[in-house]
């Protein structure tokens, strides 16, 4: 086998090494069953240990009360910008946006399918480079909720607080900084995360919903996006992404072996100071987001000269770090680092960034 | 390593043995790459030859002409039901539905939030034990499409023919029987399956369409539900379940090693001509199903006395053959002889089910 590359791909994003190594262990035969977990039934006594465990361990992780229900689904975050909508909003009703970037946009786009989003904020001002203080926010008196985006994945802006929205339910699209630090679920009445950056394999989006809100889906919602349908049928009303579940599952296992949460913060923390901090002492690198509002797990950055981009990723993949480059809407470079991606790749990364400035500079 | 189980699992199924050892020789470096195939941006060079390759040997499998599109999305068939209502039935309209079981209603059930579905036709008089002729069928003249389950999972009931529409685009959920045998793609205007029985793991489902049935898509469809999007955006609008996707083109491949479809319709035949063979020639098991009308990939069972249930079940899983009772709604035994289900262990299957008659009958 060759040397594990240092992956900074946004997503589908490295996954754990321990984990990979478990589930090739398991491949074909699970526990000595003689089979995969991709061929159990999703309603067998197998399957349903593993499906449940991992929504245990997910519940201890983030320290979900009780009043929540964690719905494991398919289809992404692209799909609950519209399934959100379907059953949160009523039919003629009203909901606030917050606008940070990209990912705020696509959500605020598919809403407007289902009634009259307001904006009431946006970073526009900002040429998205930072987050519009609370005190700026023009909150509606009668929105069914309130949705941002805590991490723009592209953009690379991250909410250092949770807005307070009073009764009003708090929306957040979690995808890119899900279990990175230690989150009050309890000020939230929807989180959702899509699998694919700290969860585990794309096709699995994870739903996080206060048990208060579900029952609201409107008619024409499809039965399958029904909240409270999937939350009745703990996730199974038709066969769910087994494979991408209990993978997951083993994140979280190992996300618990590693101290958990708090852990994991003490290490985004280091990694995040250590890649931020050389490029901010570069005159060569530049990040051009507001300190407070840095994300920590999408750094993206820019080369002093963009002639210079391509033998940068050049030089980069020859060395085993791959997928730098900035978003294609975006250009320049980025460097996901999530929480797979160890502190020993940001090191490999900041020594790199070093030799090419010295060579390049 | 254990011995490998005789699964007859109605899926999530059994996958060739061959494709879960590659997966697992790939699963922490593909082809040297030094990272697993989970964790590749979808968007890299590396995962669009896997998708693509995917994509062309489904459709070398299939024949698929060149006027129509092959997607890879997610939410199985169930989201299907209500996703290709959105799609093509219009505002006020109306679609022809054959009734032949569970999943057929299930699929009217969904249509009906969208329009005015007419059954056409019904296996109830039939006890759901016979598929009705054509000849019985009450076509509208304004059907936006007709529906068919060409395999019931459940009820275990098949058509061994292709429904004559004229110029109304046929629409089949395929889920169960896809690539069990050569079909006729240029006869339908829409096919759908899950692919957690002939295909891959679950959480991917595959739709085949004809291009005049894209940009129908009603408003209040979500824009990742819109065929016409994921058309022009190669299923690749979001993230799309990626590890499923590949894998799924590691079982075409199979196919093709296999000899293809005649190959398999050439096996299928013999397992299928094993197991009902024995049943039939037994007073102890029977299927209650038209000999023209069963299922060659979903084989209901029932025992003289089902006092004896469980332990058939007990004995059965035993011998390592396993899931074997029939679904929860119907009772009884049930065998799924998939593909990936060898001629052997459907031998191993009809040894046991002599053993257990001589023992009880």
């Amino acid at each position: 086998m060759s040397k594990r590359a240092y992956n900074f791909c946004a997503g589908p994003a490295a996954l754990p090494e321990a984990v990979l190594r478990q589930a090739q262990a398991d491949l074909l035969d699970w526990q000595g069953r003689g089979l995969s977990v991709m061929e159990m039934s999703h309603r067998g006594e197998d399957f349903t240990a593993i499906s449940s465990q991992a929504e245990a361990d997910l519940r201890e992780l983030l320290g979900v009360p009780g009043n929540y229900k964690v719905l494991f689904l398919q289809g992404g975050a692209s799909l609950q910008f519209a399934q959100l909508a379907m059953n949160l909003m009523p039919e003629g009703g009203k909901a606030d946006y917050i606008d940070t970037g990209i990912w705020s946009r696509k959500a605020i786009e598919q809403a407007q399918h289902y009634g009259t989003v307001n904006v009431a904020a946006s970073a526009k001002g900002y040429d998205y480079f930072a987050i519009p203080g609370q005190h700026e926010w023009q909150l509606s008196k009668d929105a069914a909720y309130v949705h941002y985006t805590p991490n723009e994945t592209i953009g690379g802006l991250e909410f250092d607080w949770i807005p307070d929205v009073g009764d009003v339910p708090l929306v957040a699209d979690a995808s890119s900084d899900i279990l990175s630090r230690p989150l009050d679920v309890s000020r939230f009445g929807l989180i959702y995360a899509g699998a694919q950056k700290n969860i585990g394999p794309s096709g699995l989006v994870v739903v996080i919903v206060r048990e208060d809100l579900l029952g609201r889906a409107r008619a024409a919602c499809p039965t399958l996006l029904d909240y409270k349908v999937e939350a009745d049928n703990g996730s199974m009303y038709n066969t769910p992404a087994t494979f991408s579940w209990y993978l997951s599952g083993l994140v979280f296992k190992w996300l618990k072996e590693q101290g958990g949460l708090p852990a994991m913060e003490r290490l985004n923390r280091q990694k995040k100071e250590l890649l931020y901090g050389f490029i901010d002492a570069s005159d060569f690198y530049s990040n051009p987001i507001a300190q407070d509002d840095r994300s920590w797990m999408n750094v993206p950055f820019r080369l002093a000269d963009e002639r210079l981009d391509k033998a940068f990723l050049q030089g980069a993949e020859a060395r085993g770090l791959l997928y730098l480059q900035g978003h294609r809407s975006v250009g320049g470079m980025r460097a996901s680092i999530y929480n797979a991606v160890t502190l020993e790749a940001v090191q490999v990364l900041v020594n790199y960034l070093a030799e090419f400035e010295k060579e390049h500079g």
